[in-house]
């Protein structure tokens, strides 16, 4: 039995679940659904509809599970309890503060509509969240670390480009390698948000802006930039065509604690993604299969990656799991 | 509602969990049931009972999960299937060739008797397991390699032990850095078993053994060595006990994989463990907690890693886990 995906969005995000669907071959994209003119629209898989979102209610009996590959500022909570009421859903949602609010309306949604919807998938929240909820149940005495990058952090780019003769920007996270290490050494060390992370930024001015200026609100920008040490690169449009055109990304989860009488353990989980919404659509497609799985077992409601048990991931029964992989 | 735990069998692994069990509040040893005489053994917990492990069905209502910390070879076989037919119970069974069918007893004893039963947990099968299964699920496009060490290994610490003219050795089973390097890179390498671990041995001689012949006999042992690179120290007991007292351990899950027109992502997964039979001992703690609200909600049979969402391993609410860490 084929798994009949949608797709809802077709930004980067959702080329990377288009992209994953692909590999796996107990699926199938049925439709891509958007906002914009369909006509106009170019997707990949020539097998699949492309439709204006308004036609995807005409679509719920053609589709197992909808991924939403919408933002979180407001898309998503609109999206989400939305669609939840027609189709198993699957989201991205990360906006950590409104995750109790978004996961209450999602539930009370699908629920309703004996459908599963999971919320905040991906890999931060998602894979990195998993990882911190394991090692701390493990080592309950121990301390928590989370370093992004190096990668691109879409909000801090964007956050440069607003900034007057701007032309374009590119912006890196990176951990900080003696942090990182001090962490591994198990030195459980209080690290500030300056000593953690470092942000590069490759800017692409107008003609006969003022750099030092443009530099200057960078690095004093609130919230963004104020609190690292910021390094600003001014390079030509081309230059950053050519080198800054991918969206790689990662970090690393790392727990330190301690069992008996001081014996000292570290947990490390680490990403280095070419891709970050190639990544996070291959996430999202791995507990689409969970969310059509566990529908299939009769449960309904707002799940996130807590509430999955690994195995639903798989297309695998458990026979062959617990022989091959365990 | 405090969660009553008893041990069966105290080597270092049944040290490991109740040490364990001290930094879990909602936990609490109740006993732990030996083979030998009871009133021989010393534990660390002054509240609990020692008892022979005759007395253990007599302790079934005081009992909410009994955790096995016998051997994979001839205790766990007929242990856990006959006491999940009166406590949920959790083991660390490690004959991978054998799981299929010890899943089966434990699920028929366990099902019948209304019990869960957890088997197969610790970190490898355990925790290594489900990192491979998350990871080849978002990346079905890959390949997963895993490195253990640098570690003891006690099977090989005894292979070496049974060499006439031996009297004490410790061996650790070491990742060669270049490998790890070559996977990490992405570079995909097909690795022998020679080109992915080195063996260090650590041997205490009798007086006036023949060194020359004991390193021999080491280095061209069948299936423990003679696929190695293998190193031999030839060191005094004082050295022995002095540098090589613990039991250390670790290794690295890494699956590298390819998604879309060629972006490659690698998801790292490693411990670096000072004890290994407390971290085990930490692992089936926490499941022996997530046994304990299985068979809560009413579910029975024999589960592993693959099968328990992780929720179940916090003492946290489903709200607190999403609101911190998600």
């Amino acid at each position: 039995m084929t798994i009949r995906i949608g797709i809802l969005g077709y930004g980067n995000l959702g080329r990377g679940v288009e992209a994953a669907v692909r590999q796996n071959p107990d699926m199938e994209l049925k439709a891509v659904f958007t906002r914009r003119d369909p006509q106009a629209l170019r997707i990949a898989d020539a097998g699949a509809k492309v439709l204006h979102v308004d036609a995807a209610e005409g679509m719920k009996d053609e589709i197992d599970v909808l991924v939403l590959c919408g933002g979180s500022a407001t898309d998503l909570p609109e999206q989400t309890p939305k669609y939840a009421a027609l189709f198993n859903v699957i989201d991205s949602f990360d906006t950590h503060a409104r995750i109790p609010e978004h996961f209450a309306s999602v539930d009370a949604a699908a629920k309703k509509a004996g459908k599963v919807g999971v919320i905040s998938c991906g890999w931060d929240p998602g894979m990195f969240s998993l990882n911190r909820l394991y090692a701390s149940c493990i080592l309950p005495e121990g301390q928590d670390y989370t370093f992004w990058g190096r990668g691109v952090s879409q909000g801090h780019s964007d956050a440069v480009r607003r900034i007057a003769g701007v032309k374009d920007a590119r912006q890196y996270t990176v951990p900080v390698p003696a942090a990182l290490e001090a962490v591994r050494a198990g030195r459980n060390p209080a690290l500030t948000t300056r000593e953690k992370h470092t942000r590069e930024v490759y800017v692409v001015t107008e003609e006969g802006a003022d750099r030092a200026r443009i530099e200057r609100e960078i690095k004093e920008m609130p919230n963004y930039f104020s609190d690292y040490d910021t390094t600003v690169h001014f390079i030509d449009a081309d230059t950053l065509a050519r080198e800054h055109a991918g969206l790689p990304h990662g970090g690393f989860v790392i727990r330190s604690g301690e069992t008996g009488a001081g014996n000292r353990h570290i947990i490390e989980y680490r990403l280095q993604l070419d891709s970050n919404p190639e990544f996070t659509g291959a996430v999202l497609t791995a507990y689409a299969r969970a969310a059509y799985r566990m529908a299939q077992e009769g449960m309904s409601g707002a799940k996130t990656v807590f509430d999955i048990a690994p195995a639903y991931l798989s297309a695998r029964t458990g026979e062959e799991l617990r022989a091959r992989m365990l």
